[in-house]
């Protein structure tokens, strides 16, 4: 197994405390030890977002401003979006040629989408090739290695279904990768439910200290605890699962565990405990955040610097690509 | 309407007098009064060719040899190869986009072929997307006229619907193209029934005077003319057909359908005839051939000029095309 690590998002706004609990811990961690290719993908976004992607190019500055804050570092790490090298769309060309329909028709993914997602119009062409298009991402770095959400796995299987193809037509040019599952920790929203961005529930990377509270002071807690007086139980509390995620004091969680059980202290109380170690996540984000936002020309440096890597990369796998495919050598 | 001409060939293989006289003559007249741009699809090969790649180099050579030969004048157009500019794929992957599901899986060539071509496996994704990809081609270049016989009309049709599509998301980008229906006279191969390199009927443009004479020899007739003395009908004489396209003499035509009515005439006088305005049209073919096959470095620069004059036009409409979909800037 190779060194080389692929994981992508899709520009769709903000990133919350899911994708840093999720994703993004994760991929920070393995900058230090992988070479490590992190795209936002905006050809993804695209797909679903075609009828309005007016907010795509803001999307992506948003991500990457997230991305950054939170640790992901351009001298450790290759950070570029996906549009801005071409052999992206060359390489989902060339796979799509030896991928049978019957694999993108029977995924499991693209049937649950296309009967839960009734507010957007999917039955493009380019919907029914998303994992087309994921696996050129993956397979233009030769990637040995796609942290990914288990959500993600069919897509991944999809992947290394198409280079046992491809390679067979044409020799060994592609790689196989692995999935290394990300361990994706419960972080419920203010809600209760899952944190996601379109359930309008989500804590984000870039609220301020006041919206951070707000949200986390109107957040559900376990519906039995009516009264202060009542008892309540951790285990059904949205609350808790968020202070299993950010409290690093294991002295306090028990403390508040108990207080909660034995009604010792309040939701309030307990919710006032999990600011501060939501506030000691953020706050370093947030000067990183800040110092960005005073920085554009910075993003715009990184964005030209991660292209031009990711494109040599991306190149010399093209060129493999297209000699295995036989065609009149370019140039 | 613009003056700009798209149109292009799959590397299949050796060209044929069917394709002389229907696209090639046609592409060569517009040459001289329109900006025209001629591409060797080879992507679209691969399409239905990818088990076995292996032609498709040594097709795309043939290929440029025969336009070249058949008085293609890459001083007077544009001649490159598909795959040699990256953005028919980049083109090719934002308009499957907005291309809905409905109008491939509707599209009355796709029904026929998945029906009719048995022995290729064409259940791809790529090959339901055949019409984005032809779309891509011929919008790359904002070509406002496609010459193209019938058989493409239902492509074209979709490409247009397709920039209307695009133009009333993203705003006035692509140009939608016209059909230039070329005129295809009745070409057929040795045994009567259409010219084709798959039904191995054809008269190739490469085809030495022998092995153009010895197919015209064998040529089928018109099946009731048994013996010499039978009189013929020239109306169901395929050879008569090919006389109708190539004989520019109006008198000896009279001259042989009045002899083969009459028995006045065999048919292998019939065929003599017919050799020598076959020769009159294929010599300076030959000649030309012999030029290229001499100087392999030329068809090298000529395709990789091609791809220069095609790749800036092309790097154009993509930068625009990215700009309405509102991607984050390039470079």
């Amino acid at each position: 197994m190779n060194q080389r690590v692929f994981s992508g998002m899709r520009p769709t706004g903000q990133l919350h405390l899911g994708h840093l609990a999720g994703a993004l811990t994760n991929w920070i961690k393995l900058q230090d030890g992988y070479d490590c290719f992190y795209s936002i993908v905006d050809w993804h976004a695209l797909m679903s977002d075609y009828a309005d992607s007016s907010k795509i190019e803001s999307n992506c500055r948003e991500v990457l401003i997230d991305w950054l804050s939170s640790g992901l570092d351009p001298e450790k790490c290759v950070i570029f979006v996906q549009s801005h090298v071409p052999q992206h769309a060359e390489l989902h060309l060339a796979l799509s040629m030896v991928t049978p329909l019957g694999w993108l028709q029977r995924c499991p993914t693209y049937k649950e989408q296309i009967i839960n997602i009734q507010n957007k119009d999917l039955s493009n062409y380019a919907f029914l090739g998303y994992p087309v298009l994921m696996a050129a991402d993956i397979l233009l770095y030769k990637a040995g290695i796609v942290p990914v959400g288990e959500d993600q796995s069919a897509h991944l299987e999809i992947a290394r279904e198409m280079v046992r193809r491809f390679n067979g037509f044409f020799g060994e040019v592609l790689v196989e990768p692995q999935i290394m599952l990300t361990p994706t920790p419960k972080v419920p929203g203010t809600d209760g439910k899952k944190m996601s961005k379109s359930y309008g529930n989500s804590i984000n990377l870039a609220d301020s200290p006041e919206d951070v509270w707000n949200k986390l002071r109107t957040m559900v807690t376990d519906p039995a605890r009516e009264k202060r007086t009542d008892p309540g139980d951790p285990e059904k509390c949205p609350v808790w699962d968020i202070h299993k995620v950010f409290n690093n004091s294991d002295s306090e969680k028990a403390e508040i565990a108990e207080g909660c059980r034995t009604a010792g202290i309040g939701c309030v109380d307990c919710k006032k405990k999990l600011k501060v170690h939501v506030e000691r996540v953020m706050n370093p984000i947030r000067e990183k955040r800040a110092y960005y936002e005073k920085n554009p020309d910075l993003l715009g440096d990184i964005l030209r610097e991660g292209a031009v890597k990711a494109g040599a990369v991306a190149r010399k796998t093209m060129d493999e690509v297209v000699a295995a495919l036989g065609f009149v050598r370019r140039g």
